[in-house]
């Protein structure tokens, strides 16, 4: 069982949600676990409202963020999990079943358990009804998990309910104590740094210097294919830094950076 | 994983739902995981037909059955296993947590492997959204299993919502492969002789025998408290009879009950 504090550091967060009744739903099961934290970014207008409108809506729906940008939405998240259909496997990501990404998820929560300040909140992310998460969406994210379902069905119904993937998940993030003993994570996933790995906001902030860098000094218009925002995005995150050094890092595009454009 | 034969003896039980919304929820999640059988016991007027014409509905829901009678929902049935909300301890039925609740369904459904026939087959009962099942209805289970929740949220929101409800018990009973190490399955719950397990008609026939004969010979007259039906129903799912055993009880009830009306 997750602990108040752990439970207090897992925000969930949507990506375009569009029915208000899903949304209803995803704060349903969010109560039912002990979960209280939820964000929504570029919710379809008026679906937020609509859902808290409903008879049965419970207090997470009330203190419901909205943000228009992902990077302000994660900002304080130390650990970004996307969720996929089990169909949709992108290539740069670890992908996790929902049963060993929680266990991993845990573990992140259990690592920066001193810690109160942002770095040891843990975003989960569910995209649109219709798309689920976008490329670009996926690339806020460390890594992603998925409910595994039946393997003729996947490629016709390519997603769960949303309402009923969020209880899946938290269920399984809520009630689990332990690591599978069948799972050996991956290295780059397991949270070796995470008491001190830098923030969403840091990893942002750097992935943003490293563009402007680039472009002032021209590597994009030469490398095109290798370098749009996505590209560079994950480039920062498989980094996995720790915050001291994300600092360090900064501090040198910056000083970079002043000289290209000097 | 489950194999396709233990998927096909596996009937999901709704029980008196009322909500379309939720039969298409429900029917959504059998999908998912690949279970094909759903069975409504008195739904709610047009509730099946509305389900059925919602845009996004799955072909488990046209292949629907409906019934009138739990008895004859569940005539085929080796094993009968509820669902209950984690705040409603039923004092007379075990009460699992639902991932060891689906180990001991997976381990019925693996004992009964060689038989096709009913005794084989497992029914997985929901109660109504608004009051669950009821004690009436559960006589009819051999034990109940509850998706824990958050302790402090039972007591006001008693109830997940059915179609995650379903969603998480599918899960379960769909994904894992073996007993976790910790659990040490209750006696009376494992599926010890459950190949040749009394088929749940079985158990009614002979609860109904009972009844008859307890009726004819003045015992119900005499203790009233300890020998209405759901009483005496409870008592006969607790005998936990093989197919031969039950033959034979109903041979001597027959036999019995015909000398005290003569």
């Amino acid at each position: 069982m997750l602990t108040e504090n752990q439970l207090d550091r897992v925000v969930v967060v949507l990506v375009r949600a569009r029915n208000p009744n899903n949304i209803g739903a995803v704060a349903r099961a969010m109560y039912d676990f002990g979960f209280r934290h939820l964000r929504l970014v570029n919710a379809y207008p008026v679906s937020l409202s609509e859902a808290r409108s409903a008879v049965d809506a419970v207090e997470v729906l009330v203190g419901a963020q909205e943000f228009t940008s992902m990077a302000e939405a994660l900002e304080d998240c130390g650990l970004v999990v996307g969720t996929t259909a089990g169909g949709k496997r992108v290539q740069e990501h670890s992908l996790y079943p929902v049963a060993e990404g929680s266990a991993l998820v845990r573990d992140h929560l259990a690592a920066t358990g001193a810690a109160t300040g942002p770095p040891g909140r843990v975003a989960l992310l569910f995209g649109s009804e219709k798309t689920g998460l976008s490329r670009e969406e996926l690339s806020h994210c460390h890594w992603t998990l998925t409910v595994p379902m039946q393997e003729q069905n996947v490629m016709r119904h390519p997603s769960m309910n949303l309402g009923q993937a969020a209880a899946v998940c938290l269920y399984e993030l809520a009630q689990k104590t332990a690591l599978p003993a069948s799972l050996v994570p991956r290295e780059e996933d397991a949270p070796a740094n995470a008491s001190g790995s830098a923030s969403a906001a840091d990893a942002e902030r750097l992935t943003q210097l490293l563009i402007e860098m680039l472009d002032a000094c021209g590597y994009r218009q030469r490398h095109p294919a290798n370098s749009d925002d996505e590209h560079l995005r994950r480039l920062v995150r498989r980094m996995r830094l720790n915050a001291t050094d994300a600092e360090v890092w900064m501090g040198m595009l910056r000083l970079m950076l002043r000289s290209v454009r000097r």
